[in-house]
């Protein structure tokens, strides 16, 4: 039996990575759920940003920023970071959080998130209050420690923390379920 | 220690619903995992189609489709939408998933899901090999049995399958971490 609850911005499960931009020598920082690619030719991120985020002005003026996924134990600065705005305040400092230079981009990394991804702006939205960003990537980065032997991240060791809308609560992945096109291929083959 | 690992369309942890859509007297069903919320006013779903998948040309010309969040369980289902072509194929009856009547648009729900999003077309975009599609959250369902007292989508009770790249794997979600707007409040406290 189901339910309908009207119109509501819930999809599941969301990612809850922090975004950095740097202009001039001011640099941000902000948690942003409303994020997923966009393309794969190039691989490119959409993310939705409110419009009055003080970061988006760093974001519009430099054309680049970073995406840096939190692990678990990282969730009360994710949360600090989405909860207060930017304007007039180091969210880095606050937070504890270390900008690091990025490889292509003017955009810091966190340096304690252990995946990072660099974009580059090919396009903005407007959609609403919102502005839909549109960012190539340029680059990633991962910690050595979450990487497989193959160089693969491992998702398990990655740990990242994800971001359950509606009731909004913190989350860790659990257990593995099954391989990706493996797990489907009985019913292919029984069509 | 960080290493690059250059341009990969890499996100943790990513979603992987299941798209539907209708036109005529065809129907059309695929997974994917990039997808996100592109805009919260009005709420809106954009996700990232290859321009070849046959369910494309039916969201094109009904202008609608549903978002559909699979449980664990419905892992080989999920994993064969993704790999099969719906070009002369009923994905609904080889895969022996139920399509039931949404409330808004043409484009049915997979019974199946706990968890369904209507959507109405509000814009595509051409982005490489891809199409942008930005659709208008118009309805959503749960099925009772995920919902608290309250009325909120619990995500424990919801069980929702996620997609892991790069290892390509499917994964079930874990435990609750801590409650958002909450544990980031100390950090704004000393500030």
């Amino acid at each position: 039996m189901k339910r309908q609850l009207s119109v509501k911005p819930l999809l599941f499960p969301m990612p809850t990575p922090l975004i950095a931009a740097a202009h001039g020598d001011e640099r941000g920082l902000f948690t942003v759920a409303w994020i997923g690619m966009a393309s794969g030719t190039p691989p490119t991120i959409g993310m939705a940003v409110r419009s009055s985020r003080n970061t988006l002005r760093l974001i519009q003026a430099s054309g680049e920023f970073t995406v840096n996924i939190p692990r678990v134990g990282m969730e009360a600065e994710v949360d600090f970071c989405g909860i207060v705005s930017g304007e007039g305040v180091d969210k880095f400092a606050a937070a504890g959080l270390t900008p690091v230079p990025a490889s292509v981009v003017s955009a810091p990394l966190v340096e304690e998130c252990p995946f990072n991804i660099e974009c580059r702006v090919v396009g903005i939205h407007e959609m609403g209050e919102y502005r839909l960003v549109l960012g190539e990537i340029v680059e990633t980065h991962a910690d050595e420690s979450v990487l497989t032997a193959s160089g693969k991240v491992d998702i398990g060791l990655l740990d990242p923390l994800m971001y359950v809308p509606g009731m909004q609560e913190y989350w860790a992945v659990g257990r593995k379920v099954a391989d990706a096109y493996t797990v489907g291929m009985p019913i292919k083959e029984r069509m």
